[in-house]
């Protein structure tokens, strides 16, 4: 080449860069680690048994439907069903209000790529998802934070309201009702990531920010929330399977955007998933959390028996997560260096979840994955690490 | 909302709107219309049975893997037979030059994400693939035509050199070498579409651009040309399966962008794939070319006994696209309407094809999908339907 690639790239290029989780995974397949690390659901509770039957079933009855090219917006059964279980759990709308992407990574990046323009603002809770951060940045833009009042034309707020990825924190319905207060009066785009919502085991289900929204604008077409869902963490993550739930104005950009970009979801996943939540999802989300409330317990439990004096952690009400903060002076990526070359325990560091001013004093644990004794025995070892670190004398304790 | 829709959203969606296609092909349903308007794939095609049992064996061997994430680069396996394919014809690669995506859709959104700023020119065919216009145009590029002296700073040119769509037409090996003078002469990166590549019926085979720009500098990794291959028109586009062979500096950041937008293809589906292709493949090509052999001679035949004087048509070797000038001052749009009321027969109008200065006069047919008796009923109809047209006085032939 007369010119390095690199001068050649777009200048969106200068904002992507290499996921440190991503490259940390690749290292921990090793069978001696107890990984607190990976984001990823337990595949012993993917109904399995049923997806295979489902495949089977569908490829019999409706094969050349199944494998063949389908509409840019999604199977209309699967979106009905969607419609139906969004509007039951109080955001009346309809399939048209409904776009199937590839996983809720997808929905993030369409709405990036249809609201982004480089230099608009948007605001990120503190931490936030990286995932969300990823897609975000190809499109240039500002971040601020959530807390704060937003600047002038700030364009979205990104929010995980239940459960976050990675803090484990869940939204009262003040804090929503708040946000959309802020939404409206500072005209706002909201962005509800609902990845973790089916995945609740304590306490009572608040409404989503996208019911609440309705609720006060009367329609899903006034509402200004644009709603993510996912099937990657209730039926499996390898079929690529999510949804975004907005107005119409909306959907119908998205649609365009998912017809330039790919031109549609897998058929034949559509269709298997269609046809396995049509039936006993319910049942199946119950095993789900009762198998998510066991691990949950067992690391509160180990954290409360083995950490130090000055760490704190998030009491999770579903989800994967508990976020750790740790004594001043802590580096979360240091400290995984010294725990997988000392204890054999993984976890991801917290800095990179955070959109602007990175507190490197923090880490994201998940209990998706270890059984409830490997979760003890992890979470001994993480502390002992700490201990030592503790002991070097650098950190101190928080004000708090 | 206080702000319309319409006002909040990215600059580049002054840029994308809905495709014509496919807004076309919605109407279409109806029993009685012989359509030759879809490029889709004969469902009748699809080794079906063959993919049904390998769902099923992947399943019970291994769900845990085949349900669960996977890197963002695709399958080892599929990637690996990818690669040897490539070696095989004349494209010395490994694993690393190759990047599974979600059809070659998205090979192109991606390589327009990565290299193209707006204003960036991309050079294309006249006419040139409607969907890699639509991937492109989400990032602001200008255009120019692939057969005039480049602009200074031409980043891109988009070519699909083996039985284009829409033209049907296939570069020769002198027309190749052409290109890639052009490329490295005024420093323009090549994006080499083979969508049909594996289609071929009529005469021998060219060297893929790939192949020829390895062969001038030596490795994959000092070539200019981005090659995107897909299973889409030879294992089923329902699985959203392609890729992208390119030197590794390229499917590195490529990789990234994939992570940040949608993570990774489906999982399950790379590993049917794997498994499909990599027994009795050629065998199931060789079947796919007979019945394209069949049905494109059945199109030529129609045409030569129907079209009347003044229309040409292209001689396509592979493929399932012919395209069709009409007589000066015909409208392919008006043609259409025409067509579809007075003789219940489809095709696409041509105009949509042109990234600049679109020929009204021109129209793509497809002889995928109907049997060969519908094809010479339909160019009947389809005859009649210009015939008709020139006898009201208002076309002219073209100088040619």
């Amino acid at each position: 080449m007369t010119t390095p690639w690199n001068d050649r790239f777009s200048h969106r290029m200068a904002r992507v860069r290499a996921s440190e989780i991503r490259e940390l995974l690749k290292l921990l397949d090793q069978p001696d680690i107890i990984s607190f690390a990976g984001g990823i659901p337990d595949p012993a509770l993917f109904p399995a048994g049923r997806i295979a039957s489902t495949y089977a079933e569908v490829l019999a009855e409706a094969a050349p439907q199944a494998l063949q090219y389908s509409v840019s917006e999604g199977l209309p059964e699967l979106r009905r069903w969607i419609a139906a279980r969004m509007t039951a759990a109080g955001a009346p709308c309809d399939e048209g209000n409904i776009l199937i992407t590839a996983g809720s990574q997808q929905a993030l990046d369409l709405i990036g790529k249809l609201f982004l323009s480089p230099g608009d603002t948007v605001l990120a809770e503190r931490p936030t998802y990286l995932g969300a951060l990823g897609a975000f940045n190809a499109y240039e833009p500002s971040y601020a934070d959530l807390a704060q009042p937003p600047p002038a034309w700030t364009k979205l707020a990104y929010i995980v309201p239940d459960f976050a990825n990675p803090s484990g924190r869940t939204l009262t319905r003040a804090e929503r009702t708040a946000l959309l207060d802020m939404a409206h009066e500072r005209d706002v785009v909201v962005i509800e990531d609902a990845a973790y919502r089916d995945l609740r085991f304590a306490g009572g289900a608040e409404p989503s920010i996208l019911a609440l929204d309705i609720a006060r604008t009367g329609s899903i077409e006034d509402a200004r929330t644009l709603y993510c869902g996912t099937f990657s963490k209730t039926l499996s993550p390898a079929l690529r399977l999510g949804w975004v739930c907005a107005p119409r104005a909306v959907i119908d950009k998205l649609v365009l955007l998912k017809q330039g970009g790919d031109l549609h979801v897998s058929t034949i996943n559509q269709m298997v998933a269609a046809r396995v939540v049509a039936e006993g999802w319910d049942s199946h989300l119950e095993r789900l959390r009762a198998a998510g409330r066991e691990r949950a317990a067992a690391m509160q439990t180990a954290l409360a028996r083995h950490m130090p004096m000055g760490v704190t952690w998030t009491r999770p009400q579903g989800g994967m997560f508990v976020w750790v903060e740790l004594p001043h002076g802590f580096d979360g990526a240091a400290l995984l260096e010294a725990a997988l070359a000392e204890e054999r325990v993984a976890f991801v560091p917290g800095a990179p979840f955070f959109a602007v001013e990175p507190d490197a004093a923090t880490l994201r644990l998940s209990y998706s994955l270890p059984p409830p004794d490997a979760i003890d025995e992890g979470i001994r070892r993480l502390a002992r690490a700490i201990d030592a670190r503790m002991a070097h004398g650098s950190p101190r304790a928080r004000a708090s």
